[in-house]
């Protein structure tokens, strides 16, 4: 758990802004998957809740549904070819999916979900049921209620991409194995 | 018009994948209004559907819920001071807000919405209500039934960062002016 620090509740927002592309994770009885999710982003500042895409074909959805609970980690460059494993392989397919992906995970003290290692953020979300948006859009809304960040990318509720390594960066997926990484810092004047 | 191409529709969901900052306009009897929007996602490959976050106090909203369409656009660092005024000053403050942002707007033949000029890709969305949603969470979901990129910047389906000029690079914001560009591109094996 080294460099893993909570971030504030009125600041999680900002680890969403970004655009970054997301793996999705969820438990239900021992049984634990994880999925890549590019189509994530945020709804309100505070209390902050998550909106990612979910397909009905996915394991990872009932786990979802029956656990009440996801959560949303950030994956960095040092963990490219893991998130494309778990964006690519389906537990449906091969039931040692997480064991195979070369993934590691972890769990924070109190929270029965697991957390990918190497990402620069994680959210624990508490799922909002919207039956109809789930069928019609397989969009999924959780309000987020716990959050932590690597200190090294993100600390006091603002990104460090400036000094932070590059390994750290985060990941902005088109397809086809083609990643983008998040880019040089740009600053303009309020209004 | 000169660089933009139509793009196929079942490549339009790349456009949304890197998660980038993106300006919400809308148009109702003349009346038109032009947002940024940090939250914004897809949902579907095809027909591709956008999603996106738009208060209730901002002056776009009725204009998306009155004519049922907007536009989604992703601008880019030659246009991020003008992105920056179009979230940070109300029409309801200013009803001068979009001559006085610095930005230019043209139209679409056949589209009686305001495109914003110097963005990397444009969607049109017909809006699908679903009241819920816009109440509880502000989320705003459309299907694209129009989208153009600038050739320059995504071509045939695929992003070119990689050889666009630094100033289409797509912007990623965080908060208080502070964006990041999107960056390297990273490849991995597909699995």
């Amino acid at each position: 758990m080294e460099h893993i620090q909570s971030v504030a509740a009125d600041k999680v927002y900002r680890i969403f802004n970004i655009g970054a592309t997301s793996v999705v994770s969820a438990e239900h009885e021992g049984v634990a998957d994880a999925m890549a999710a590019a189509w994530n982003t945020c709804a309100e500042v505070l209390p902050c809740k998550a909106v990612v895409l979910i397909d009905k074909t996915h394991f990872t959805r009932p786990l979802v549904e029956k656990s009440g609970y996801f959560a949303l980690q950030f994956p960095t460059v040092g963990v490219a070819r893991e998130t494309m494993y778990l964006g690519s392989v389906s537990k449906n397919d091969n039931a040692k999916k997480l064991e195979e992906s070369g993934a590691e995970f972890f769990k924070m003290p109190g929270w029965e979900i697991p957390l990918m290692k190497g990402c620069a953020a994680w959210v624990i979300c508490k799922h909002i049921p919207r039956p109809e948006n789930e069928k019609d859009f397989d969009l999924f809304v959780g309000e987020v209620v716990a959050a932590w960040a690597d200190e090294r990318v993100f600390k006091d509720g603002h990104w460090l991409f400036e000094t932070a390594p590059d390994d750290m960066k985060t990941l902005h997926y088109v397809a086809g194995g083609h990643f983008y990484k998040i880019g040089e810092a740009l600053d303009v004047p309020g209004y």
